[in-house]
């Protein structure tokens, strides 16, 4: 049993992935875990075979939708689906070297994202101080941690892997951050009663009043979506298809109508998975 | 006068900051444009009056949605609104200091953005080589150009004010890369005929068959919908605002009625702007 997640260790799709070990019917040890550089090779990882899972996020409750796994899911994923998700919250701290003096920091390091979800701590506390980009807020740990003029925004797992301390907790401008992770395999889950099934739509080109119609399918079969969101096809500015998740099971029976009636409409509507919905 | 753009020199959006000063009525030259670090400064030297306008990026075919400017716009904007748009191509260029010797790179550079996609680019030449994310595809221009080890994923524009060379132009995955960008400011500009206008809807908590309502104003009118996308709204995972860009001048007849009418159903409506349609 292999499961690849979106490293290096320290990041917080890690700790996602330790949820899903924990959870009591997937049969893995923390040793089966597996880093990889970024969401696609992840993804690849297990639709090519090397792994038999991945951990991926895939939506923020700040940052919105994780482009590059809804990107993979639509276009490259193969035959692997979503099984299961997560939410968890997403809690972000200043780390620095324990030799740090924090009125002699020089440099802000870490992921985009994490940098913009604190911004109004930063210019507080470190108005003028350069915020500088790193690959994953666990590489931007590792980095604070070698050099006492440098504080990274990072996770305690990343602080407590690299010998880094905290100079501050709960840095996040708001407090309600959490991320949606998404165990990907090859197993199909059967209907729980309580499920969540994630599409995406294709539409013909030039298909004006496409989402309308989508939306008309759920409504009149009182279906609820819990997200929608249109994404480029990557061919031009305009041309979109549409991710969407819906309460319940592709196969119970009002999902299974509604999905029926929009492949006769739409180009294709490609099913990513049902998964019991996470509390 | 004077104009924001995300800096530094030599990006995209420099690029379109002087398309817009290229237009006739723009009363601006070269020197009256001041490069901002991050897109939130960008929109806020405009906003708070340090600039006249500001020009920042918000869709890319491949990328989707800028979230730093649809958010800027829908909760720190002000007063200022969309007074202008333009559509370029972006081409990445691989770009090295004169010293290099591209067998020996041993580091590629740019934003995330940039480097995703030229994935296939890289993987194919660069395999092994790690990718270190830089703020903006200039500054990782201006690191290339000073260490022959280096390479980064950047502009043409960059490469020449930092001295460096091409190695190879024209990296991206998709030929067909478009950046959208906006020319923010307080001038509202009157219908031509062939306008398009951006509005985010704020929807009621629980209060599911909202887009469905909102998509129908608009079909009812025979209003077509460039764009929707829907972005979470800072609470919880599940609350969404929802942005649209429909055709049609907010002082058109259709487009004010719909937009009269969504202004009684939904807890708000706000008009990002009415500009020309880019052609």
């Amino acid at each position: 049993m292999k499961i690849a997640f979106l490293g290096p260790e320290g990041t917080f799709t890690e700790e996602a992935a330790l949820a899903f070990v924990g959870q009591a019917s997937l049969d893995a040890t923390e040793k089966d875990l597996v880093g990889y550089p970024t969401i696609s090779e992840t993804i690849e990882a297990a639709a090519g075979g090397e792994t038999d899972n991945a951990v991926v996020p895939i939506e923020n409750s700040i940052e919105g939708s994780v482009n590059a796994t809804l990107d993979a899911l639509a276009f490259d994923a193969g035959d692997i689906a979503i099984e299961r998700e997560t939410v968890m919250p997403i809690r972000h701290a200043l780390v620095v070297s324990p030799k740090a003096d924090l009125a002699k920091i020089k440099t802000i390091v870490s992921i985009p994202q994490a940098t913009a979800q604190c911004r109004r701590y930063l210019r507080e506390h470190f108005p003028d101080v350069p915020i500088r980009a790193a690959n994953s807020t666990a590489e931007a740990v590792e980095q604070a941690a070698k050099d006492p003029t440098m504080a990274a925004v990072g996770t305690k797992l990343a602080a407590e892997l690299y010998g880094a301390i905290f100079a501050e907790v709960n840095i996040e401008d708001y407090a309600d951050n959490q991320t949606r992770f998404v165990l990907l395999g090859r197993e199909s889950s059967a209907s729980t009663g309580d499920d969540k099934t994630s599409i995406v739509c294709f539409i013909h080109k030039d298909q004006p009043g496409a989402l309308l119609s989508i939306l008309q399918e759920f409504a009149y079969r009182g279906i609820n979506l819990t997200k929608i969101q249109s994404r480029p096809t990557k061919k031009a500015l305009g041309e979109y298809c549409f991710f969407i998740d819906l309460q319940g099971h592709k196969d119970d029976i009002g999902p299974a109508q509604a999905l029926k009636c929009l492949d006769c409409k739409l180009r294709s509507v490609k099913i990513l998975g049902s998964y019991p919905r996470a509390k």
